[in-house]
């Protein structure tokens, strides 16, 4: 590299774990046994559609910050009778919502942060709250630093305030951290906050025959996983 | 235990870290090459005993949240006339400053928190910045879930915003959390917001020749290491 980086930052959802599959498989494991016979990647698909919409309320100061999760049970309320669900006990509700925290990682991703921390400080720099990313860290065997991100900065990504707030806990000018993500939005504000960016592929974040275009815009490093990106970078 | 317990957090300043070997064995090093013969240990004392009376201006609202680093370099500006150390340059008074940041840890604490991480969440409730945390953890191999304490609460132990702002952030009772330190005032506070407390006896930290005279509060356990505390609590 022609930077001195000392710190990665990870978006989390799609990037790192694949939340399509998942929170299919924890839907269908909790709404099946009641007799509902859903389309589970639909259903999925629907409750992430509303998670952009929930945190601009947020971001756009319409209401204060909380945590996504607060956010992904709203969503889910608004999605349930859509698809059906009339009613369903809160304990259930509150438990399908915990479907966030039950994410399997991409194969790659363990193993890579594994290597990029010998050489790096890395954390997740997602929207997810810390409860949220423990959760994964645990299930997942990922080995983060510190978990920083919308819960520290009291605000979600797009917006400044997340990357550069990252950056400060760490005590790093930007120019030395790079965030890593799948999605060219979330790569391109960190660029704008003076962070670099890698960018990871991941064709099948929206499932296995979804369309996938590469992004064309220049990232500083480009990579098809956690490990070849490690590796780019020399750890 | 009667009760079920989640998650563990640490004090770490003498409860976990070696504070006074470390900061001694640092300015020696940085003022030692500069002609400076101190009694190193009672330096580092000194640089210590500004640390409550710096923290209350915070605590008490005379002045904003910083981190424990800012607080840090002003007590250090502080004691080094006292020490006849009349002129340090901003730089090296800033690498002397991250002394805190190179301490080493107690023999049984990696081990220990190793252990525990098994069985239950384990996050540092420390007055010292994440930097400074995400620093002494990969000097000590600390295997923490999150970095919590007074950066996450912007403000400082023992106020009890920041024992709750830690069960918060794990989404968390505080009954269902343990607060364990080397510090009766820093256990009582916990258990005063509703935590569990264990006490880790630390003998040492104040030097092998002090006096040390055990708590006579009604701790929920007590031990004398992080490894006979992660037995006592079936890790």
């Amino acid at each position: 590299m022609q930077f001195s980086l000392k710190a990665v930052f990870f978006d989390v959802f799609g990037t790192l774990v694949d939340w399509r599959t998942g929170v299919a498989r924890e839907a269908q494991a909790i709404l099946g046994p009641l007799g509902y016979a859903l389309d589970w990647g639909a259903f999925a698909d629907a409750w992430r559609a509303e998670y952009q919409p929930a945190m601009e309320q947020v971001r756009s100061g319409a209401i204060p910050f909380c945590k996504l999760d607060a956010l992904h049970l709203h969503n889910l309320e608004r999605i349930l009778p859509r698809f059906g669900v009339a009613s369903l006990d809160s304990e259930r509700k509150r438990e399908l919502n915990l479907a966030w925290h039950r994410l399997d990682a991409w194969p790659d991703t363990a193993t890579g942060l594994r290597r990029l921390k010998r050489k790096y400080r890395i954390a997740p720099v997602s929207n997810g709250n810390i409860s949220l990313m423990v959760d994964l860290a645990r299930r997942n065997e990922l080995v983060w630093d510190a978990i920083l991100g919308s819960e520290v900065a009291g605000d979600f990504k797009p917006k400044p305030r997340v990357y550069l707030a990252a950056c400060e806990a760490l005590d790093l000018a930007p120019q030395t951290c790079m965030m890593a993500a799948a999605h060219p939005g979330d790569l391109l504000a960190a660029a704008a906050c003076g962070l670099r960016t890698g960018y990871i592929s991941r064709p099948q974040e929206h499932g296995r025959s979804a369309a996938h275009v590469p992004p064309k815009e220049p990232f500083d490093i480009r990579a098809d996983s956690v490990e070849t990106f490690a590796e780019r970078l020399g750890a």
